[in-house]
């Protein structure tokens, strides 16, 4: 494929599709991460009612998955912190040998952050929500910063969102957050319309690298690619290095037809150090997820090169 | 697939392209019924200059269909009443012994319903228009309920009309209309954004079933699906249930890609006493014509089953 | 004042204000006919909670108006046929010797016209709506024609519709109504956006006489205007001519300040056949109710001088 | 007036305009508190450039104001946060002895609340931004509750927000902030299409009392009201009662005509226990600021018996 | 007025309303020139059928006008360039001893320059129109620029165009036009949604001066004021300097108060040598014409002072 | 096909994509010549940073194509002409011996007609833009007619542009264009949203044959199609001939999915006289160039046959 670039899609795209669940209408950008030598993860499950409800998942390999037919149900000893029947785009991360899941919690007054723990990815509690919606996408940092937790997210408003921009806020329990910070906006091209975090932020020796969404409206509405950031390590609202070239576009298809044409939207990492590779899951056209896979220092590379100026 | 439901689509869908039509762009949201001993329809050929007329179409078996090249005309005492250049989505039933066509017989001021009856598909009379526009569905009830004729139809817009309610009116002459009742509204999910009558309701001993389209506003613009009701014998505006799961949603490559993408829209259906069984005609991505079957016991069975509750 | 026509504006303008009813915000877009001798009225009192009601009203003079301070309060033998919390913009109008109102009687699908009798505006019996939803604005002719009841109306949609068209439709019992016929639409100047029917009809040897609202829609909203029109008595559908030229335009200070600024709207006309005029009920600025007078042969010459070529 | 409800317009209003400050475009939606015997306020003033800035004030009876022509200048220790170019809509409150103050604080991702603290009205200092971008009214409770600072706010977008709830939020520190909870939202009629917080709430023994305004949407644009609530005491984001009644609707010349017509904007309330009365200080068609008075107790008893049930 | 800034109103103001003009409206930006020792000018007449025509009319002292009750006819011998019936926003300039009249001559097309010449107001001589549409404002300047014509102008959509900028194009014949280039554009503040050139500039020894239109969009829509620059006289897309601070803001209420509410539309300017002031005609809430004057050095020396820096 | 009408589309198609430029996301929209016995273009890369840039190509057969990885770089001795970063839809024409190339060269103000000449294919001069922005699409006649260079091009708006016209101006020089005429419109249909031209118009013994697009408005965005039209000889902007069915309509799988689904945009023509063909090259859903080819008299017949009446 001629725009592929620094990422390779994996021959047996798309990994999971609707068949993996039943009464499933598409599953599409979920979470994933390494567990007990095997994998988790937490998938996007919309039925054929169109609620969205999050459903855990399990996978020797990362590519064959059983997820269970059932919604995970939180446990929660505050009822005004509920989570809701339009649950999706979930994030994993581990930050002090606890998994926590951020997800998009929608409220009646609209989308909103929300915020779980786990420890054995069967009993997730949640905890606050962090921000005050509307607030689409939000992934924590896997360690914390200056002594204070980290995280990045994208405010919105209650329809198709025409804006997006990625910020960075910081809190000393998980539950009061402020310090906000602007990271980045969009940019003229294919992040032009929208930009917000991808998978948790991963620990290199050259920043944090975030893989983001980018958002472009055609004449016939949005486009979503993929896009990578370095920043800085102690002060991650400060941008080293972003992409002026996508790292993935919507072109196979499984990722140009499906309930929301022409969508990759990444949403999981997991890193390889025996191998120095990272494979990135994204959901595809809202309707499936694949993956794609690179070397670590070619990412990084390609990142630096292909700079904005 | 993961997502059929009751429903089985057939394999020799799409059964009717525009290779059946010379100069027809597309054929799709046609209406069907069983006629001595063999099928008579009225097909949607929008053609290539893109008006949408209406052509009749004779089948031995419903699937395989010789279409009329030219267009359907009318006939009228009154000059008032026309037949318009963009006519299209048109529903059959029988009623007293006659045919009734209803369709969207677009006006300047809007689009509005259409109404004429046949004796033999070859000489159609042209009534009076039921409603004021702006109207979009309508279908007509087999026979009269409480000594009136009733019809169900969606009132509508000029344009791309981001709303929809079904409603239900009856007339002593088929000419004044009245008692109009509320039916049934959007729900959220894959119908939040607008509802509307598909076929003539088949009358059961659970009540009239209304197989109906639902419509989902996504970023990329809405996607059409399938659901189904039972109504009141005696007073149809009153709903005994109604899906909360879709009964089909566009899945395959036909129904997904096409003048207009992701679109299954219901609008005929034939039943067979003989062997219980139920099919549906829909249109396809405002393309093609498909049918898909079911047993009428599941069908029922299904829509009490996955309810709204 | 350079911008009045054949219309002259009452000095004591305006003649009912907020101040007519306690917890009235504002009356305006009333109607008034002669009765016994006097006056009475059906007036929109929208209440300082922003609800919309109708309370009927009293004068000696059609000047000096007693309105009680209760809502109007409908009796109807049929719990589907509701009277909304959101009535506004009543006509009157003496048929058969009974009087019937017309309003818009917002339901949750949109507004609706609403349909009443009553013979001493103390009881009135709602009847049927007379159409479906959204439908803005209708009236009553005073009499049959061609032995069937007739009214003109404007269909609409659920904001703050862009469009409007007078439609006349008939009916045999007041129940069904049929025979939809458009009369005329907007014409580029005032009437450039909508246009809507005003008071009901008056039958004068040259065709019924209407006076309409037309609006016009500038970079800050849109401005009422009143125009009118003659008819044909026996086909009401056939325009026999209209203005070119508006009859009255949003000049005076309660005219242009007020809830909604810039607005006339015409909603009820009375006849003096003792002295040849008529005098026009107006809504002013969505907040007051002022009149205009006009002597009746000199405004059907201006009407047809100043005609749409 | 007949509108006026139990607050009594002040008979010298309007009370600041333009002409108080030298290059003021307009004065309006500003802040005041009882200081040192006296009065201090934090204005919002226009300039002719149409930047907003925020400037002090000082008066020893609350109706005569001396305003800085110079616009206040906040100190900071951090220089990630900023005071921007265009702040407006500043509140005032006394806790623990200090006054703090926030104010929308434009940032170019949106609107933004700034909070700053002053013991002298001569020098502010300026401390992290509670919430993330968009946000545009917060107001901080006189006390902590339950130990924790308290602030009500109305989450926004980037444009001209066709939606508004009153959300509640707490922190431990006055920089984190977090359980935020949604308190109130639209309400058919005048605060159908937003609500937000207008002044500091009040403690009373029923409750917290909350001045806030709604919105109307008309087809001209959006009108401006007053309306107020009962918080309750420990758990705010508990509404005890709400009116269903305005207290305030634009009604005066200068409410009605200006930069934005038909505007009441409440912003700041002072309590004379000594006399019983509140004073209610308003923003007008965003260009002066007036007043108006009320005896509390018949406040609250208005607020309970005009609630929305 | 405290938001009077180097201009002062005339105390006769407005100088020109409907009252002049039997069938007018309204009469609004209008040009004016001195001629003869006395003074003519093209007026924007609005007729009571909202259609927009070009009257002429003289003074002999600029305030007191005679307005010619029939419109304007152009000769011209091509009939492919035709004067609108929506001819509007007329601005003159003498340019080697003739007067050429610039306007918006709105096609099917959109809104778009008409061109035209006279030598002595009786007989105008219709010209190729400049530029395609839709284009909405354009002054010629009074002299060839470097061998050639020159004119500033603003391209616009076909609605109540949110955007608008000042350009500057040239040509040997004032038939063929090119060398387009951009002088300025919106900048935030009073001139953030659009700007768009007023009366065709002045040579002074500092530049030629411009006074230009500003718009901002509230959330009630658009208001207009007036503002200035300074452009190199020998390039003059070349701006030396430009206002921050608005001249002219609507203040009064025949500028608040109108057809279109909150507009002053600067249309023409008259300077006089022999007082060294300059005087600017302006349309006022799209209704009347009113004036304004300033010393010509202080004007200068208020926009140097006063400008973005 | 049965929606083929007197083109065959090539079996090779597509000929063009992504695949033929490294960092090209997709080339389509482009600008073939026959040259020196073989064939030169101009192509639009859109790169993967999505911005688009202008490439040469040249093609022994006009199938197999050798793409410069290189942007085509123009020399220009007026800094104040530039050719952006986002330059697309290039067209070529032969005229006097030189190529010139017409494109839509974007500037901040909007989309903008670029113009250059080359006599070589390496060496690109930029002349004057010959239009104002906002404008799309422009081609250059192959002669002077009338003594003057000839243009047609549509004018637009900064965004998605609902609207769109043929226009046809003149110049005397390259430089300075005038004499602006309207040539064509929408017709309702396939074309009823927007047209604009194609290719360069072929000079045939019946008239300027050209091909344009034309584009329809579902509810799911913008269709694209090609039509034909023949255009008076002498008076070019007088249509002696249009179509009303199309020529092409997106239909293989390669139109029909792609960046922008369902586009065919003819950009291209090159006339064999040898075989008495055409081909036709047009950009496939923003994604890939194709070809179709007809007999050019067969083409003339179709278009005179199935014109708008």
């Amino acid at each position: 494929m001629a725009n592929e670039t620094v990422f390779k899609r994996l021959d047996c795209n798309p990994i999971v599709t609707a068949a993996n669940v039943p009464r499933a209408n598409s599953i599409h950008n979920s979470a994933v991460v390494r567990w007990n030598g095997a994998y988790a993860g937490v998938f996007r499950v919309d039925e054929i009612d169109m609620c969205y409800r999050l459903h855990t998942g399990f996978s020797r390999d990362g590519l064959d998955w059983e997820i269970d037919p059932e919604p995970l149900r939180m446990t929660s000893s505050d009822p005004a912190v509920y989570v809701s029947d339009h649950s999706y785009d979930p994030r994993l991360v581990l930050l002090e040998g606890t998994h926590y899941l951020t997800w998009c919690n929608s409220a009646p007054q609209g989308p909103q952050i929300g915020l779980a723990r786990t420890d054995d990815f069967r009993t997730f509690v949640q905890m606050e929500n962090p921000f005050q919606p509307p607030n689409r996408n939000a992934v924590l940092f896997p360690r914390t910063i200056n002594g204070a937790y980290a995280m990045l997210h994208r405010p919105s408003d209650r329809g198709h969102t025409p804006f997006g921009d990625v910020f960075y806020s910081s809190s000393p329990d998980l539950i009061h957050w402020g310090k906000h910070r602007h990271v980045f906006g969009p940019y003229p091209g294919w992040q032009g319309t929208k930009v917000g975090p991808g998978p948790s932020p991963l620990e290199t020796p050259e920043g944090w690298l975030l893989i983001y969404h980018g958002v472009w409206g055609s004449c016939n509405g949005f486009l979503y690619y993929a896009g990578g950031a370095l920043l800085d390590l102690e002060e991650p609202w400060k941008v080293i290095c972003r992409t002026r070239d996508y790292l993935l576009a919507p072109t196979m298809p499984y990722e140009r037809v499906g309930d929301v044409p022409n969508v990759v939207f990444p949403s999981a990492m997991v890193h390889y150090p025996e191998t120095g590779r990272v494979r990135v899951y994204y959901g595809c056209a809202d309707t499936c997820v694949s993956a794609a896979e690179a070397d670590l220092d070619e990412l990084i590379a390609f990142i630096k090169q292909h700079r904005i100026q």
